[in-house]
């Protein structure tokens, strides 16, 4: 079985490459019993799809791989601390456990860092800078949404 | 301009059509400048991508359209209250403002809620329920990573 320190230079050196193709310096690698069994880098540059991070574009190859949406006994190995999102994204998966090797301190310096977007989130709602709305609206004549859902499963 | 409960209707009714495709009871829709210029369902059951959430697919959706990763300016009205993927995908891509019908509270007793993991990842890194290691890894013989990418802007 490969080591974390073998697995983390993996993951850097697929950022390094990502430089090279233009790209933001990010890459992950998704693990399973030892072997790799995805790999994603960062593509917003290169794609202007905002939500193609690393660990995002490693989950989605991984579960194609897999061919299910649960990654369930998976390891995720990442260059960089993980934004909200991928955090997010790891948990929908279930992923086991997230190894990174440059901190957000690391990436600070050069506008790197999503620090930032984790202590807005922690805030109370109401003092997010991204206004959050519930207003409960439901279709007339039609069943509970959820209710609806559920009987058909 | 269209009203809240109108955009938040027709959220709801591709969460409904979504149930009829063997989906998810989610949609979404990223509104701009009082008109909708994507959107999106949840087509994690279609497609075995855990990452394939309404609120993610109108983002990418919208990006598309709009040939940038940034929605500044954008407003997401989705069926259901977003999970933390979600939130964080909103934040990253500049989107102004999020609003919802049903809760999490509404979800719950259908295992639609997110409000476990939010909790979860309220929690100190060392209690969360997924395994998360900060091991500081650097290729050798390499330039910082960070620096590196920086000097290729």
């Amino acid at each position: 079985m490969k080591q974390d320190t073998d697995l983390l230079s993996q993951a850097i050196a697929l950022a390094y490459a990502n430089i090279r193709q233009g790209g933001r310096p990010f890459g992950a690698l998704v693990v399973k019993d030892g072997e790799i069994i995805a790999q994603g880098v960062n593509e917003v540059v290169q794609t202007n799809d905002p939500t193609a991070h690393a660990e995002l574009m490693a989950i989605r190859a991984a579960s194609k791989q897999l061919g299910s949406a649960s990654l369930a006994g998976c390891s995720v190995f990442a260059s960089g601390h993980p934004c909200p999102m991928c955090m997010g994204a790891m948990r929908l998966a279930g992923v086991k456990a997230v190894t990174y090797a440059y901190s957000n301190e690391d990436g600070d310096p050069f506008g790197l860092s999503t620090a930032e977007i984790y202590a807005d989130l922690a805030k109370p709602l109401s003092q997010q800078s991204m206004t959050i709305r519930h207003v409960p609206t439901r279709l007339a004549g039609q069943p509970d949404l959820y209710a609806h859902w559920k009987h058909h499963q």
